[in-house]
């Protein structure tokens, strides 16, 4: 069994609990693209929605509620949510990023252009918020769009934070946290709220869902370093070529300030050779698993974080997930 | 006294009754300006949400709850997600336009990029639907968030109907509902809901917003032919020069098959000097009086929408609302 089969047969029998969730929320994507009649193009929804992912997120907000039963249909509702908005954010995000592909298939804004890819996000993210809304919950409601804020935040701060070598690790820690753990624990903290779950539950799985959120794209950005092209479906390195600085990246430049190639950087420099031999020095340099341990550290506490809850199948499976984050290639 | 001022004037006496809520509306804008240090450059939200505009939106908000005291705090609340959105969906427009100005100034996607222009709306977006939940009222949030979605879908359709001379004058109305009726009527049916208004009351608001909204857009469309390139602060024709084909083209367009310059727009030319030709036929010929008679349409339907309200400052503002719409000309 190859890595990449083993590690799909792991993460199916972390989602066992919730596979009928997980496809009530496929059921409802299909169904979102099937209502495209006055988009202009019919088959724009359907590229956008009904393109598998990993639904990691959708799959934390059930597997947070799975625990008490009885409130299924609005878990479902939640989950559909927050996959919408990781879609609508992906969309952006490869506009953006000028992005060639995802998941297999040409990016929205390759495929029908910056204009189109704009405001399909809108509709998205926008959809996502009107599903939210059927959770009744207006609390629920509130964070789900602060938490639209803190990934725009995180993006933005992204781009004004290219070639800058001057940031810190605590502003990369900020970023992160609105571009990726933000969602992660609105998607814990939702489904356990949902479910009905006591309030130091529910702060139990927020603290999970930062945690999870937090070592997945620590994860994501050690993977820019230290997959292959074929894994990744993107060059290595694709990030820092961008000027977007990342853990790896701030660790080794603070670690070697004398190295000729971190100081041309320093000093201003965004040359792809330069670029590309710090690619490489980072790669084959103990930061990697410096940034490794980093990641390790929220593992941990997200494991924690679940520790003094029951021993359920669904708990099981969401600290299972701790472990799926730091094995995944891509 | 010149026409601007005396349009000026006018619409100053039609916000009376709600000028403090308006001040308010102003206050929270310049507050979440000051608050924008995680963005990355503390001038952006400034630039974006301290820049005056004619605030129609909220006061329309305003308008329609003032009549019923109690509720002035909900109803700014209100009023300012409403602006919120309409000026994150502006950014987004200009972006997808490549407009060079907004209201005197350079647009965010001139000043700052694209990609910047897409983010900082995203997260006015978001802030806009933060905002509405503090209204506490999740069917106003949720009519809210769909209100998102059809302006991005109303966008989408321009898209995808550039230079379509084939396009009815029914998807034309369903166009301008979503991109500019659909928030009108929000905007109206959001203030008397939140006010207390009795069902009947609120229906009768929303019948005003849909209507003042439908004759507003129609406006707009009838300037981009009719007023100067001084008054506009952009070409006539604007719109039609980038293939968008509003009413009064396409009422042109049916009228007069045979006209020379019609034939080759509707066999394919996008040539700008075909297009600069139709501009002046259309701006000179009858067709721009029919479109406001079209437009006095909704305008007489907006104030019938209202005639069995009781006669109140307030009510007596939003009837001449609906003067003034007819009367702008920029």
């Amino acid at each position: 069994m190859s890595d990449a089969e083993d590690l799909g047969r792991t993460v199916e029998s972390i989602y066992a609990p919730v596979r009928g969730g997980l496809d009530a929320v496929d059921a409802n994507l299909r169904r979102l693209a099937s209502e495209s009649g006055l988009l202009g193009d019919a088959s724009l929804l359907d590229h956008a929605l009904v393109s598998g992912g990993k639904k990691v997120r959708p799959a934390v907000t059930l597997l947070a509620g799975a625990s008490r039963p009885g409130r299924e249909d609005v878990l479902v509702t939640m989950a559909t949510a927050v996959e919408l908005l990781h879609i609508a954010s992906l969309i952006h995000d490869d506009s953006v990023d000028q992005a060639e592909t995802r998941r297999g298939r040409r990016t929205v804004s390759r495929q029908w252009g910056e204009n189109v890819a704009l405001l399909l996000g809108d509709y998205i993210f926008a959809t996502s918020a009107v599903f939210v809304c059927d959770t009744g919950d207006i609390g629920v409601v509130r964070r789900f769009s602060e938490t639209i804020t803190e990934l725009a935040r995180g993006e933005l701060a992204e781009q004004f934070s290219i070639h800058d070598w001057g940031q810190t690790v605590e502003a990369y820690n900020q970023r992160i946290y609105d571009k990726t753990a933000s969602l992660f624990t609105t998607a814990a903290e939702a489904g356990a709220r949902l479910s009905g779950a006591p309030d130091d539950e529910v702060e139990a799985f927020k603290s999970y869902g930062y945690n999870l959120g937090m070592a997945f794209q620590i994860m994501d950005d050690v993977l820019d370093f230290r997959g292959t092209e074929a894994e990744l479906g993107k060059p290595v390195g694709a990030d820092l070529l961008q000027g977007i600085l990342t853990l790896p990246a701030l660790l080794f430049a603070a670690a070697h300030p004398d190295d000729p190639v971190v100081r041309r950087l320093r000093e201003g420099s965004t040359a792809r050779k330069d670029l590309q031999a710090f690619v490489e020095l980072v790669g084959a340099s103990s930061v990697i698993a410096e940034t490794e341990t980093v990641m390790d550290g929220y593992r941990q506490a997200a494991r924690e974080a679940l520790a003094g809850l029951p021993d359920t199948e669904p708990h099981r499976s969401l600290d299972a997930l701790t472990d799926y984050i730091g094995r995944r290639r891509s």
